[in-house]
């Protein structure tokens, strides 16, 4: 028969696929203005009009022919340098044209870099609270997940517990910032203790230890908070790039791989990424967008929205009596659970029409993730339901978080 | 380090791609018009004015933040269900819109579809001469490729051939028609051996084995040849389709795989599609463009220039004195190689600045691929270099073949 294993992943469909499924039931029943969905990452904000315009000028002045043809493998060539140059002028990060490889998204770009790092045997070191599909394309690579619990609270970088997982068998640390589900970016102090304990360990078992840096919620920073690039602060790094949510394009499937040109062999990582590319069958990412993003590199949506929603629900549920951590980047809120089982508490939530993802599958147990990137509106309409999932649980006061 | 069978695979560029860089470096040198570049299959027709219309309309009339936005991870229920009704409409198949998994292009479709399939140890059965690429996707699924030759000259289905490589292991044949490199057509009785054979096999074997029915190129026929439609023949069929040639947008990748519902236990393996989907970084095919093709179902470019460049480089070919085998679809002519080595014979054929690609790579040697996807007038002003390289082999005559 085929691959049972293969039937098992599709079969388990993912919990926050399962939640949005139920909420679009739930719409039908009862009208979609009496549900506030939480549950998934689809950005509300529209893309830049710089975008829309970029692909109709396309579209109407250049060949037909010529535009939707291949473009090498690797990407379109112009492209990948205006991309590196974006990142040298923004980030003043080094970056090299020939060291990007145009990719059909963000899981693309992870599994290709996997595919590019990975051998059988190989273990691979994720932060939790962590992005759950991590742990298919680990999988995926034939390398074995290994958890390690980022610091309480901050969720910053616990540099004794990395150190403590870090072995001879340690091929790459996937850091996401800022970070699916928490919210939370990592600072610099956070980096340079990561780049320490890999350095260390690197030195220790006498082969390198790359930073696998999955950055699609790069530009996502409010309150004046900056996101140190993680690349400037260790060698050995692999970014990991999409435009799904700085230019409100999840759909379109458009992202790269940026090989540090301070990494070791770095020439050679990326004829591997390329190889990868190949394997998995990823040559030649979505032509038409890869020219589009080209012209609206370091623009975005209208991100005050996001940042709008931020600070409307954090200060709302802090002052119904939930914890939670004031995210500073991405849109997602992580908010404890009043009663230890998370699940039990989104079920209690649904009673309310709330519609959050528990934290256990992001290796967040007793959490939940509230996805705010929907309209201002209906956050306002669900503070009731709120305030009501609060008193079920008879919360008071305040309970900002002071870390 | 990182993964040195990925170095590997990135290090050797496929043959196809070194010869076309070969063909930009020579242009660059002597100017475009005097290098007659038959690499690379590229379509050289402009996709039909529908196609972008399509993409303007959707553009311009909707709302930006949805239209970009993730479909569902097999893609938009409307366009599969679209697709569904194409395929029964127009080739009498059985399909259901519930078993389509939209794809990033002809690649995926064919990893996605190796990796619900395949196990360790598991043979996939290719015919010869085969697109190379399939030994990656093969090697990525870890099965083992088993070459079976065709029946020469018509590269028909060898049924007695074919018989014989079949075992316990036979997990599934690739098939592809109009073929890639020879513009073969399967026919009925080919397509009716095939489901034989496999019939017996999977009697004998006590399990399935599949057909992998690659058809990128299913709309490119010529002089009236009618291409059956493969699931038609046999239950357990999976289609593998991309929109690249007959939309002429190899770029966008845009693509689909079609379980049949004739298939064993339908619904499961499309789930197993699902997973490897998953697996691999390919849920929500590039959305915008889901769209577009879903509105372009049935239509192609203008396709009787391909047509008409057969005709031209079959006749001119065979009357210098080459052996080829007129190609009744795709848009490559399969010639035999007047000297034992087709690499020899690439090479003297650059010194009439004509770019082939040698049949080795493709499980034939001794021909040579030319991919005739280029503008008329190029294959006009090719001929005299066409007829010095046979002059310089001392052919004469005409060399028709009469399979």
């Amino acid at each position: 028969m085929f691959s049972q294993a293969m039937l098992a992943l599709g079969q388990k469909r993912s919990v926050i696929r399962e939640i949005f499924e139920y909420g679009n039931r739930r719409k039908k029943e009862i009208g979609p203005e009496n549900v506030f969905d939480f549950s998934i990452g689809n950005p509300s904000v529209p893309p830049p009009q710089a975008l829309t315009d970029a692909l109709i000028d396309l579209i109407q002045h250049t060949d037909p022919a010529a535009l939707h043809a291949y473009t090498s493998a690797p990407g379109d060539a112009d492209v990948r340098e205006a991309i590196a140059k974006d990142l040298r002028e923004r980030f003043h990060a080094r970056a090299r044209g020939d060291l990007v490889y145009m990719t059909a998204g963000a899981a693309a770009s992870l599994t290709i870099t996997l595919s590019a790092l990975c051998v059988p045997g190989d273990e691979v070191i994720v932060l939790t609270p962590f992005f759950t599909e991590y742990s298919v394309f680990v999988a995926q690579a034939r390398a074995k997940l290994v958890r390690v619990p980022a610091a309480e609270g901050t969720f910053q970088v616990d540099g004794g517990r990395l150190a403590a997982a870090v072995n001879a068998h340690t091929k790459a640390v996937i850091i996401n910032t800022p970070n699916n589900p928490t919210g939370a970016v990592l600072t610099e102090e956070s980096l340079r203790t990561l780049a320490d304990v890999l350095n260390a360990g690197a030195e220790k078992y006498g082969h390198p230890i790359y930073v696998i840096s999955d950055e699609p919620y790069r530009e996502l920073v409010y309150g004046g908070v900056k996101a140190p690039f993680a690349a400037n602060y260790y060698k050995n790094t692999v970014i990991c790039y999409s435009f799904s949510k700085s230019l409100s394009l999840p759909g379109e499937r458009i992202g790269y791989i940026a090989v540090s040109p301070e990494a070791e062999e770095s020439e050679n990582l990326f004829l591997a990424v390329c190889g990868a590319g190949r394997s998995l069958g990823f040559v030649c990412a979505p032509a038409l967008f890869q020219r589009a993003v080209a012209r609206c590199l370091g623009l975005t949506g209208d991100l005050s929205v996001y940042d709008r929603n931020r600070t409307l629900l954090y200060d709302a549920v802090t002052e119904y009596g939930f914890r939670a951590v004031k995210p500073d980047g991405a849109f997602y809120l992580f908010m404890q659970s009043p009663e230890r089982d998370a699940n039990a508490f989104c079920e209690r939530a649904k009673k309310q029409e709330l519609l959050f993802v528990p934290g256990d599958d992001f290796g967040g147990p007793g959490w939940v993730r509230i996805a705010y990137c929907v309209g201002t509106d209906m956050i306002r309409r669900s503070l009731p339901a709120f305030r009501k999932l609060a008193e079920s649980y008879n919360l008071s006061g305040c309970q900002k978080t002071s870390f």
